[in-house]
């Protein structure tokens, strides 16, 4: 009712300094990250380096555990962006097997890059950030229709995502994972999710 | 060092005593869910029916999410031992192909009975009990190697875990899931495990 009478100006200018301010402290705290470590990232720590007020970090991010939710959430966005719009296997222009064998490999990986920021986006008393499966689904969902009448369709899309997702969410609640290990369950996960869809699509 | 001078009776009365109580209480918790609903299953309500003190209840359990722990770990065992040596072909004496998809349809419907009191042995700052997924992974990967040689095996029976389990861990993380709609989803997902299953092994 009110905003009629709120100058246009001024809440446009507050938030473009907003997103001007959320990227400039999510860019802040990947240095820190690179540098330091992600135990060493704090909210104080974060607010001095990016040189904002802690209020502004706190409204922002509400938790130090925020912080690394805002930044999953932020690569989450540029890996789909990827896959609807990136180049092939992974992006659109590929058969929709080799785009299925492309999504399952790169989103392992994802995956595995990132358990330590998910491990770090918990929060007690908090709901287990499980990512958002549904995008994963649908994709998979989406796919498959393309590759042709397969029985039980839907029900086998859900049963892929978690087939996909499942083992690496686990990790994230397992204690620090070796980067070495990492690296070895990604190829030996990316070539069991090859045959699972190779058998599958035959 | 001392033990030898306890009488042999009294550490094996109580045991024996402690195992009666223990099931005893497990018997009046399942009474009481049947009669009044998990909602309304408390430790003082518990002690009170079972006719055992309050502390009795408290050190068997520790808390009120341990009182459905412990129904949940009761079922799982015995759910294993239809696997382990019930009739075909959930357990031994059929083909494994057929023992692989009893399996599947046998664990949704086991996961779906369970998803109320599993849910309600969560608890605040504890891990998520996700079950022992190993004991599913561990039989998974011994009925695909009896059906011959795949590439990725151990990969695939990691991600046939996740497939099966997966999809119903997550409805344990909901809010109260319609009955009718759970039945319906046993089906569903069972179907789909037994396409997936199928085109595996052809």
């Amino acid at each position: 009712m009110d905003r009629s009478f709120v100058p246009f100006g001024k809440p446009r200018a507050e938030r473009a300094d907003a997103v001007r301010n959320r990227e400039h402290l999510l860019r802040t705290a990947r240095e820190m990250i690179a540098e330091l470590g992600i135990e060493r990232v704090t909210m104080d720590g974060l607010a001095e380096r990016a040189g904002l007020g802690k209020g502004t970090v706190f409204r922002r991010f509400g938790s130090r555990a925020g912080i690394f939710r805002a930044l999953l959430d932020a690569d989450e966005r540029r890996f789909q962006q990827h896959v609807i719009s990136g180049p092939p296997p992974l992006g659109p222009g590929a058969e929709p097997v080799e785009r299925l064998l492309a999504y399952g490999r790169a989103r392992i990986t994802f995956l595995l890059d990132h358990h330590a920021i998910a491990r770090a986006s918990f929060e007690r008393g908090r709901p287990v950030p499980a990512g958002d499966p549904s995008v994963t689904q649908l994709h998979i969902r989406m796919l498959l229709r393309q590759i042709g009448p397969i029985p039980s369709l839907d029900g086998i899309a859900i049963q892929l995502t978690a087939a996909l997702e499942g083992p690496l969410l686990l990790y994230v609640s397992r204690p620090e994972t070796d980067v070495g290990l990492a690296a070895e369950t990604g190829a030996f996960l990316g070539d069991a999710w090859q045959t699972l869809i190779e058998r599958l699509v035959r």
